[in-house]
């Protein structure tokens, strides 16, 4: 499936899609440069003791005190490392490295540091210690690339992506009054850490104005760990539909209203979950739906239920798939409905993300460079939703995965090996000098 | 099927199982009372205006203000009908009319008027102001009975029929001690009615104590109005079984998981929900299972839910039957959580009410008195608890059901009409009637 893909990739390729077609065929890597490992799982270490709650559980949530004092950390490295931190107005760190024509645009790089509450310490804080360590070590070679270099750490990545929505130009103002995680709104947020909410526009790329960005992240599914697979060259950051589904039935006295007198609103819910897997399932393909949120009323033992409030989520690289699966999904419901006696309804919840495909250029040189290093790799989508989905919007951008120990994430258990991080970096790095080449 | 069991009763009773066995063949009632069936409905819109909360809904919780001033209200009745009524140590409300030989037992009879929050104007309510009227016609008709008589208005059947259950002698010094709905505990709330917690034990009637007890209650389920029936007699009140099941699977990114590799704890719950409902159908007869709650952890769009608790209950007359019902049901878990990579564990809560049959040879009289005034008759459960199954612990004792309105009952649409509460209350008093001359 993904070696046709890969051959598809290549076939687009060939005709003139991307600015990159030319590396494609290359496959050297500057075998003097390796990343140093060690260092970046002491720093992975270092970050994850910023941001832990009275209870011992990560919370480096986007302009919380632990988030802050992570990024302060964070921009003192990056201040040693030469690369003169600065933060935009959405409150981005931006930190820049010369090239030799700096009338070239630059090559973009990085990641985000905030977390989810009981978050991990690898989702983000990965690809954000790996592009500085990028950086050192082309400065510990003396390399000077041709294009100037950023690396960048997002702001509230965790909170729908809202650094890097500001720097593709869609954080509306409406956006901007929402509440954070963190209680505040994201314009009190991002004046939290340092960002300029007033003047948001300043901080917007136009297409165009980078030349390409990457970002290294964990997998945060099980896929590659399975496959024994150690290099993911992301094809694209998945559409993201929710629907609040809402189950009228009729809620009565459990004890007093015989089995075939009831308008159970949970039954016919249960239904409706079992309903969606199925279908879900219908159809060939890497798409998912979950229902992970379902609330009964009036919720006793003794009463039948009359109201159930459900969440529903589909994901696909294909915003048509999504679409085709949501009217299989309304059918059945429709079905159910009439057998249960309820009433099914939808509401579909503003803002869905949609699809973002990856630069396919970049992708094949994120592949061969993969290669070269002698690791194994597999094209593929991503589940979650990344910065990468936004940057996408306005420049050629690229993801590359490394596994996640049994697919978990958003979790203090989620892990990734040193050494997959280390693949992954040099993955990184060596991709950003091919990129820089052409 | 009904049917059969009537037969079965009659040959049962007919071999001496009862006190009231030589009533059952005759069929005579005194003709020239009848129930003042507007007295009635006017009493039910008149206590519904006690316990209103701020937002207009019922709330004549036990031991709350509302419950307080309609007790009131109703003993101040009671003393114009000339029963001196007096609050024993439970807190129930006893007012007494003596007969020709008070070296008889009482004949006692009645209900509740506390209500669920936001319930309705009829559970407990009917029955109460009826036994009142049944006091008010033969005081009018200048009748004594053999037998003195006992309108008794219980404490608390809402929160777990207190005031019948102390009566009965099986109220603990634990359970006077858990909560109430109304924030008080058990003690403290008998106190707020006059009762005395203290000295609970005084209030306790002995088996033989009391020579029959009656309750006309609404049906609180839609059998009798469906079949157009006018006068449930009651066979007994169903035992309640509870169990909290707690299904744990693995939260994980509902976006970077895919189908394959889940443990989707709701979707296992919702297999469960269905697989109660069609073993409870599975078997013939009346018995109820209900999940009337369920909660998701964590509960978002984009966690695969990891953990599900949900209330399961099953009810029926009869306690072997639940257990075999709850075997299969346990059967089809073990199932479902092998093929969800699940696992479902149940903890079965105590204080279960066990199935209270009420006396047949009472039955029987009920039937025979109600077809004697031209009534529709079925034999039938009660699917909801009274505190007839307390009394029935101690003393012979019967309930007369009327139809409830779409079967709607805890709820501000419940309702029986003047008709249905006028027969019930007709079918009382002659029941009584029959039940002091043998």
């Amino acid at each position: 499936m993904h070696r046709r893909v890969f051959i598809q990739n290549t076939a687009i390729a060939s005709i003139g899609l991307s600015l990159f077609d030319s590396l494609i065929a290359r496959g050297a890597t500057n075998n003097s440069l390796h990343i140093n490992a060690q260092r970046i799982e002491q720093r992975i270490f270092e970050l994850a003791k910023f941001g832990v709650d009275e209870k011992g559980r990560g919370y480096r949530v986007a302009f919380t005190k632990g988030d802050i004092e992570g990024r302060a950390w964070f921009m003192e490295l990056m201040k040693k490392a030469g690369l003169n931190p600065t933060i935009d107005a959405a409150g981005n760190i931006i930190g820049k490295r010369k090239g030799k024509n700096n009338a070239l645009k630059p090559i973009c790089f990085g990641s985000h540091i905030d977390m989810v509450p009981d978050g991990g310490n690898y989702d983000g804080a990965v690809g954000s210690i790996a592009a500085l360590e990028v950086m050192e070590i082309l400065n510990e070679n003396n390399i000077s690339t041709e294009h100037p270099l950023e690396l960048i750490i997002f702001a509230n990545e965790e909170g729908g992506t809202i650094g890097s929505m500001a720097m593709a130009g869609h954080l509306t103002a409406e956006g901007l009054q929402q509440k954070s995680q963190s209680g505040l709104t994201q314009a009190e947020g991002i004046k939290a850490i340092g960002g300029n909410p007033d003047n948001i526009q300043s901080c917007i790329r136009k297409k165009g104005d980078i030349h390409a960005w990457l970002e290294l992240h964990i997998e945060q599914g099980g896929i590659l760990e399975k496959e024994k697979i150690q290099i993911g060259v992301v094809e694209g950051i998945v559409g993201i539909v929710h629907w609040e589904v809402i189950v009228d039935g009729f809620a009565n006295h459990a004890g007093a209203t015989p089995m075939n007198m009831r308008q159970d609103a949970l039954l016919a819910a249960s239904k409706f979950v079992i309903a969606v897997n199925e279908e879900i399932n219908s159809v060939k393909g890497t798409q998912v739906g979950t229902v992970g949120k379902l609330a009964v009323q009036p919720g006793a033992y003794n009463v039948i239920p009359g109201k159930v409030t459900l969440g529903l989520e589909i994901r696909d690289l294909d915003a048509t798939k999504i679409e085709m699966l949501f009217k299989k999904i309304e059918h059945r419901a429709s079905t159910i409905a009439t057998n249960t006696k309820t009433k099914i309804s939808f509401n579909r919840q503003p803002n869905a993300p949609i699809p973002a495909l990856t630069d396919k250029a970049l992708q094949l040189v994120i592949n061969s460079t993969a290669k070269a290093l002698g690791l194994t790799t597999k094209f593929m989508q991503s589940g979650a939703g990344h910065d990468t989905q936004e940057i996408a919007k306005i420049a050629p951008a690229a993801m590359i995965f490394i596994p996640s120990i049994r697919g978990i994430s958003h979790s203090p258990k989620e892990f990734s090996t040193v050494t997959d991080m280390q693949n992954g970096a040099n993955v990184l790095l060596q991709t950003i000098l091919r990129v820089d080449t052409q």
